[in-house]
């Protein structure tokens, strides 16, 4: 057997493990509503104007500005109606001095007028309009361009479509965007003893947890999880798996990481690639492994499902916002005084799960092997190596789950 | 044509929408994986023991704890090795006292062994194994059913299922899960001057915004977008329209809320249904409607885009996740202070959207027909109606986009 010996601190291991993945290349076109929340391939600028042409930005009637002027609460200027658009009317005359068209928002500016008087301060009787308040040019109307002038740019390379940004995208009638590709990920389980769930189980035998916490923390930072199944435990088996599943972008085993003779993983990463480091001051999660085989990074979870999905948290979540060139892991986060004095030990970071309880951050650890420990808990409190204590009414900030 | 009069709060309006809304009761079986953020529509008890047997939870060896009383530094206890198990092996050797077995983390306990001494504790040499450490009777043992006891509870109805919960579902053995159904929203956008992107465009046109923002909002909020497309302004097209959009769970529709002429929205809900509210004291936003037709809630945006998705925010948000039984809106919000003076109305909300430029909110507002004030902006401030003033340095909360 071989005990893990020379650990690497959790901030050591964050900068290998990030320096190692690069954000994805591959682009793809995808329509704007399945666009939302990926990122923009490219800078977009618009090839129209919007509006594309003067238009009202209310209801009333458009009018030469300057007959206005003398109007007022008690002494109205008459205006002739020769027209009436609604928003999508086309205007088809001329408004000349005396006369007005009337509009609705949106409706195209008629050529001649200059301004809209309000529905509010008209008062019409058939086609006599008789307005209560001047205008001065310009007023209520959305000039051509205003919003997005042709040529601007609407979407920067880069760029997390929001909804507010696919909504610009359709404004300049992009049926489409291109964005960049989500990263691939291919998610294996070691060991002989993993079973998938739906399976009948005997002792000895544990379902399998970590390919599908796994796999949520992929889809829940911008990767697509291939779920790729149970490799045996035997050296063939693991190199033909690897082989297999570095066609995609990055690769997650859990298990197998361990002490145990048969963790063979560091073995794999020996003879196909290179080592990077196996074993981190972090609790739990301790035996992690990471390396690179033909420039792609490889990183090996522990067995035991909190060990692998805290760490899931703390290393997986970060290399794959940089893979998909999102921001840091969208966290939500609360910070709330702790309700229990909390202890760690110096030398190691510690993970630790708790519960929201009345505004207080309740200790809900457990064991590394209890999968409840996190299922119960609302979210998780990181206490630096160097911390060795926590007491009771310290704020912390707890990473909501 | 028909100003808006009865202006009612926004709080008013936010409780008659949210009383008109139920929680959807349709549930659907879906793989755990595809489960991740859905919401559980059962209490799920485990039908097994979580471990399924008593497990070591360290490498190293099973023994009899009494035997290594004895044990120390210098004085090591010399037991022999019988058999060797692998973390999925199934011991077939009864551990007596003198005797020990090699197990792996995860192994079952052999009958006879109560605990287990970790390798690092121990020497061997051939079948004879140097314990220099005693154990107490359930050292580094994992009980059966330690993490999940059989027929306890492991996820609640009405619960979201996280990573985690996906993994505990997994523990148990389960494939699938019960989750309730999406929230189905019919997606209409009224008006003859709206184009789908991607079609040509002439003066008086517009590219169709709001049926894109719209559904994006739904998709975040846990709803299930339902795009109907365009619908005429005729009031006979409109009816036929709600009619087959009222198959699903909510019907929204943007345009056709303002206050010109061709506003027949209002006449739609109040010949097939019920008129709710129409205008709210909110600015962008005042010209929403929502009426009630067969149970069903209709809820009538406005058509300047930015009112749409600002309302999209502040109201239909919150009505989804109620449907869809998510907790409020998962809102991102920062505090920060505010790098300008902002003005606004007594008597009315007012959304105000910013940038988060160096730490501080700088508003970004712009008008209320601009998508790029949104498109441009990282998030929003909500003035209450009963603020004018937010002097420049006083921290806001920033809900992020």
């Amino acid at each position: 057997m071989r005990p893990l010996k020379a650990l690497i601190s959790l901030e050591e291991a964050m900068h290998i493990a990030m320096d190692l993945v690069r954000p994805i290349e591959r682009k793809e076109t995808v329509p704007i509503l399945d666009a939302l929340r990926r990122v923009s391939a490219e800078d977009v600028h618009s090839s129209i104007d919007v509006p594309l042409a003067d238009r009202a930005g209310m209801d009333g009637y458009a009018v030469v500005a300057r007959d206005t002027f003398p109007a007022g609460k008690f002494k109205p200027v008459t205006l002739r109606r020769i027209e009436t658009l609604y928003a999508d009317g086309v205007p088809r005359k001329r408004v000349a001095s005396g006369r007005c068209t009337e509009v609705a928002t949106g409706s195209t500016l008629p050529k001649g007028a200059d301004a809209v008087v309000m529905v509010e301060d008209t008062e019409r009787e058939r086609d006599l309009v008789k307005v209560y308040s001047p205008v001065h040019p310009g007023e209520n109307v959305s000039g051509r361009g205003e919003d997005i002038a042709r040529k601007s740019l609407v979407v920067g390379e880069g760029e997390v479509l929001t909804p507010a940004k696919v909504g610009a995208l359709a404004a300049i009638g992009m049926p489409r965007a291109r964005v960049y590709a989500r990263p691939r990920v291919s998610i294996l389980t070691t060991g002989d003893e993993v079973v998938p769930p739906g399976k009948p189980i005997r002792a000895g035998q544990v379902y399998d947890i970590n390919s599908h916490t796994m796999a949520s923390v992929v889809r829940e930072n911008g990767g697509d999880p291939v779920s790729l199944g149970r490799v045996s435990d035997r050296l063939e088996s693991l190199r033909a798996a690897l082989k297999k599943a570095l066609a995609n972008d990055l690769v997650i085993f859990s298990g197998g990481s361990s002490v145990g003779e048969k963790d063979i993983i560091v073995d794999v990463l020996r003879s196909m690639g290179e080592l990077l480091f196996h074993g981190i001051a972090v609790k739990p999660g301790k035996p992690t492994v990471l390396g690179r085989v033909n420039g792609k990074a490889v990183l090996g979870m522990p067995g035991y499902p909190t060990s692998c999905l805290s760490n899931c948290y703390l290393i997986l979540a970060p290399m794959l916002c940089r893979m998909a060139r999102l921001p840091p892991p969208y966290e939500r986060i609360v910070e709330v005084p702790l309700a229990k004095r909390v202890v760690s030990t110096i030398g190691r970071v510690e993970f630790h799960t708790v519960r929201i309880v009345d505004g207080q951050a309740v200790p809900a650890y457990k064991e590394s092997g209890a999968i409840t420990s996190m299922a119960h808990a609302d979210g998780y409190i990181e206490i630096p190596a160097n911390v060795d204590l926590i007491e009771k009414g310290d704020v912390v900030r707890v990473v909501l789950f």
